[in-house]
Formats: C-alpha cells, sequence, structure tokens
C-alpha cells in the first residue's frame, strides 16, 4: 500500500517536470513513507528516498529505515544544524524540486532557496494531500472504527456527563475523555460543546455556561484511528423538547436526509449542498444556515471534496464525505445535525450511527 | 492590555515602512484583539481595524466588534465567497501590507497578491509572533495556574493510572483526563507516556507498550490556562529503580540545577544550554544529550528565545523558559527532566513544582 502511495506521489512529481519531490508535512509522511514525528522532512528523488530528522527522532527513524525487508524505499539522514542546508548534497545542480506550496511559508521557501541556490523550485497545491481522497478497505474501516469509539463516547457522555450546573468546559473535557479512553489516538480537532442560546455559535468554544433545564446540548467532536478522523455533531435537549426546539430539528434532519439521498459517485458535490439548502430554506430558515454543508475528511479533518454551493467538485466513490446542515438563530439557539459518509459505488453509507432521532436528556 | 499589543503590533507595522498589517494566525489574532476562533483575519490598516469571519463566527464577532464601550478599535466584516477578494476594498492603490511570512503560505501569498493587485506586500518574520515574550503579571499567572494543574493531574497519574499491564497511549490518556477535568482548556501539545527502553526515543507517540516492573516512565505534556502553555517532563520508575537508573537520573537533576542556576536576565540563552551540557559531558554521555536545552513558552509552546548552543539571544526579564536536559541510551531509556522558569529581576524562578526526586512507583 506504500508503495503504492510512493508511486502515486512520483507521479505528481514528474506531472510537474520535477526532479526531486519534497514532503514536508507531518501527516503527508506519515502517508507517504509510513513514518511519524512531529518533524521531519522527505526528498524523494530520482534514485534514492531520503527520511532525515533531527536528533528527537534519530533513533526511530535509523529503525524504520534500516529494519525493514530489501529494498526498503527509504533512507535515513540525521539532520543537524539549522535551515535547510542539510538538502544541498543531495539535490544535483540543474535539479528541480517540487515543494508544497500550500504548506511551505514564504519564509521557508525563501530559506529553500538559500539552502540550494542551484535548483529550481517548482510549488504543488493540494495534489499530495488530496492523495488519500479516495479509501481503501483498511482506511474506511479506521474511519468506521473512530466513528464507533465516537460513538461509545458520545453515549456514555449523554448518560454520565450532563448533569444540572456543569459548564460547556467540563462537559467537552469528558466527552474528550470518553472518546480517548475508549481508543481514540487524539481529538481530530477542538471539541465543541454548547449549550442554550449558545448553540446558535456555530463553532464556539466552550466556555462556562452552566446546563440548565430546557436547554438545546450541541456536540461537534471526532477521534482518530490510524491517524484518520472521524466527526460527528449531535444536538439534543436537555429535558423536553419546546414544540419550536423540535421543529427546528426535524427541518434539519430532513435537510440531512435529503443531501444523503442525493449523495453517490458522478454527481456534484454541490448538488448536495443545494438539496439541504431547498429544505431549509423552503421551511423559511433559508439565511440561518450560512455554511458549507461538508467536507471530505480522512487523515486531515477538512480536506477535499469540500460540499458546498460553490463547490465544482464531483463525489468520487471511496471518498468519505460529512454532511452536517444546521439553523443558527441568534439569541434562541441552534441545531446541527453531521454524519460520514462513504461513497460507495451506487450511493453512501452512514459510518456514524449514534441515534439520529431527537433525544431528551432526562436529568 | 490589548490596547498596549494594539499599539506595539502598529509599531512593528511602521518599522517595515507598510500602511497596513494582515494578521493570519489565530493565536496572534486573540492576542492582539481578545477574539479566539479557528479562523479570521485582522486588518490593522491607517484609519481602521478590521475583524473578518465567516458565518461560522459571525454573531461572536459582531457581537464582540458592537457590545464594547465607546473607542472599540475593531469593526466587525463578514466574509463571504472564496479567496481573498474581501481584502480589496479596504486597501487603497498603493498602500503596502505586512504579512506574516513566517505563517502564510507561499500559496496564500500568490492569491493575496491577485486578489489585490494594486498594493505591495512585505513579509515579517517572527515579530508578530514574538509579541508576548515578555510577559505581564496576568500571563505569567495564568502559566502557573497551567502548570498547578499539570501539577495535580501529574500527581492523579502516578497514583491512580499506573497499574502493570497498562499501555502508554491509554496511560497518556488518563493523563490528558486528568489535566482536562482538572480545568486546562487543552493540551498544550500531544502528551508523551513512554515505558521502558522505549524513553530513549525523546518524542516517540505513546503506543502498545505495556508497563512492567522496574521500567522508566517518562511524561512530557502541556495545559493550557487563558490560552498559555505550561510544559513539563518527569521521569519515573516503576518499582525500585535500578543503581544505572539512578545514576542517570542524577546526572540529569545536575544539568538541569546547572543551567536553572544560569539563568538570569541579560545572559546568553546558550550559556544554559552549555552549562547543562558541560554537567553532561563530563559524566561521558556527551553524545546521548543530543537536543537544545529548552525554549521559550507563552501562547506557543515553542516560541522565543530558543536556549539552544546555536541561540544568538539574550535571556529577558519576564520572559518564560523551559529547561530540560536529557540522557537517551537506545535499547536502555531515557531520562528527562524538564521545568518552566519565569526569568525575574535577578534569577529565575520555577513554575513547575512538581518534585524533582526520583519517585519509585509502587505498584
Amino acid at each position: 500500500m506504500r508503495r503504492n502511495r510512493l508511486t502515486a506521489a512520483r507521479t505528481i512529481c514528474s506531472k510537474h517536470r520535477c526532479t526531486h519531490l519534497l514532503i514536508t508535512v507531518a501527516s503527508d509522511i506519515e502517508y507517504i513513507s509510513g513514518f511519524s514525528s512531529s518533524q521531519a522532512v522527505l526528498l524523494i528523488g530520482p534514485e534514492k528516498n531520503l527520511l532525515f530528522t533531527d536528533f528527537r527522532y534519530q533513533e526511530a527513524a535509523r529503525r524504520f529505515c534500516a529494519a525493514r525487508r530489501s529494498g526498503w524505499p527509504w533512507r535515513f539522514v540525521p539532520v543537524k544544524g539549522s535551515g535547510f542546508s542539510f538538502l544541498a548534497p543531495y539535490v544535483a545542480p540543474g535539479s528541480a524540486v517540487a515543494f508544497q506550496s500550500d504548506a511551505v511559508t514564504v519564509d521557508e521557501l525563501e530559506r529553500l532557496k538559500k539552502a540550494v541556490p542551484h535548483a529550481r523550485f517548482a510549488g504543488i497545491v493540494r495534489e499530495i494531500s488530496g492523495l488519500g481522497t479516495v479509501k481503501t478497505d483498511a482506511e474506511a474501516a479506521a474511519m468506521k472504527k473512530a466513528a464507533r469509539i465516537g460513538e461509545a463516547a458520545f453515549e456514555r457522555f449523554l448518560r454520565q456527563s450532563l448533569r444540572p450546573g456543569i459548564t460547556e468546559r467540563r462537559a467537552a473535557a469528558m466527552l474528550d475523555c470518553a472518546c480517548a479512553l475508549l481508543g481514540s489516538e487524539r481529538s481530530a480537532f477542538d471539541t465543541i460543546v454548547l449549550f442554550g442560546e449558545r448553540t446558535s455559535l456555530p463553532h464556539d468554544r466552550p466556555g462556562g455556561r452552566r446546563l440548565a433545564q430546557g436547554d438545546l446540548v450541541l456536540a461537534d467532536f471526532g477521534c482518530t484511528v490510524a491517524g484518520l478522523c472521524s466527526d460527528m455533531t449531535r444536538t439534543a435537549v436537555f429535558g423536553k423538547p419546546s414544540q419550536r426546539q423540535r421543529e427546528l430539528y426535524e427541518i434539519v434532519k430532513r435537510a440531512q436526509d435529503a443531501a444523503l439521498r442525493a449523495a453517490r459517485p458522478g454527481v456534484a458535490a454541490r448538488s448536495l449542498d443545494a438539496a439541504a439548502r431547498a429544505v431549509i430554506r423552503n421551511a423559511g430558515y433559508g439565511r440561518a444556515f450560512g455554511h458549507a454543508l461538508g467536507h471530505g475528511i480522512g487523515r486531515r479533518v477538512h480536506e477535499r471534496p469540500r460540499i458546498s454551493n460553490r463547490s465544482k467538485e464531483i463525489l468520487q466513490e471511496g471518498s468519505v464525505i460529512t454532511v452536517e446542515p444546521g439553523i443558527y438563530l441568534p439569541g434562541f439557539g441552534g441545531v446541527r445535525i453531521e454524519d460520514m459518509a462513504l461513497l460507495t459505488k451506487r450511493d453512501c453509507r452512514r459510518l456514524t450511527h449514534s441515534p439520529r432521532e431527537l433525544v431528551d436528556i432526562q436529568s
């Protein structure tokens, strides 16, 4: 599998008529080579594929590059000193180096050019991060497992954590703990837990607001398994839902259903957004749904395809997307329902299975 | 306080002979304006200071900019559409826009230039992120509080989490939970917990290694309070320490003491590194301490000054640094002791207070 990924990376390099490909994003390095660290550099060249790390990862990198079967494509080079001067001996004059211009900063590029003045540098955008948009079975299974952990954690959260007077911040911490203890490698992103009227702030940070009877409760969170993310949002009511809460919830759920029904390989991503948006607009809440419907997800929580009304992408079999319509009414509150779906041959299959009925949490 | 920060940002802008300063890093936006989000843009101009956000933060940004006392310097502009075209109406022809070239990617700069072709762009490096290196009393107090939470969590971790057979991954999750439940806003970085011979990998990710009698246990983790980080490492032994474990530990502790004794405003950062390194080298382990001694810490876990043998910086009163020497012996294990210290008028004061004696954890 890794070998296919290396081949795919090489193909991108050739397409840009470059001799070398420089990979500097940790998650891309892990995806292509299998080596995991917080800081390393890969240089894929015409003859050699090099992995550079500093002292902190030296023992790990040495083992990674040495102890494998013959034909192992990676060679370890320890890095001393600062800047990018370690690259110079490995890039012959006249080389052309493709780099990730959507990740390399303006300052880093200047330092690269200074360190390797005899090479030409060519920026490539989103092509490396786009590798892996189509999931292998093993990747889809890991994402399903991440989703399962999230579901179990959320169930525990509803049952055990939500007590009158608990703050959003503490509730979010308890949800994070449940995920971690059930096996999530890390949060896929900063967990959002909001109560009451604050649920109308689609992405606010959990704060000191305390849970009270009748509050909407919105939780948006994700887990990680084998470096792959899950992402799910549920909205519940603490106590008996009011008629309006119920009404908003049902509209959002119908919007999500419409989008999920429209999701299949070959259709335009924006048609899903349109399907969900039409339901919400027809119910009179068009202006209260201001964000995109969803996004691709994998080793990054946000990746291609973008599922918005401006997206020009076509859905592909094997990619995983989120579908997350919402209605946000300042002063009252908001409702969002988010699930992950894997695009299958003919349609799509949800990977998140927490109940989508409006839960009334009994205190 | 925020007003002083805005003034400091403006001074940097003028120094580069620019009319506008574009801030795109979320933590810098929060530091300068007080507005917290995962995505926003600040444009500090000759007449107006603008805060741009998309729908997700619109309600929050509107309130932030509206509900303050008169003279509030920020005006909210909602963003629709993609790219940076929203900036164009606010940057008059002939303007010079300073941007964070250590954070803006090569691709983003191209899109900026396309969106605002009539402006000149000038990169500034580390000056904005360097604001706040010298802490106010309130900032130092928040860091102390973050450290306190970490200490309490670590004590609980030693007492309750470490049982024979627990995996590094689960132990790390339990440490994270303790931090979160004791009030940390989030982990300052991915928590490191390593057991046995794996402690020689200075920064490895917690894995499936299970705790056994006689193992070294290394934990490196940090908490966050008011957006400010703590960072601490402790090494313990599960059971009775061997003579060699004890010996390595004492060397590292002496190295740390030497560096802490050398730490005061006005001295070269590299002299601390040299003081610690000399102790380890004289004990015969010079090659086993391959990383820098420490780093500044604040709203970023790594910030200026860098405390290494190549650092050219001079320590300043009011900055907070980490001092973290280590000895790493592949196949045997490693020892690292890390504390945070605030540089005071004459010397320095430790902000982390977990016992620095070698703890033998009784199972």
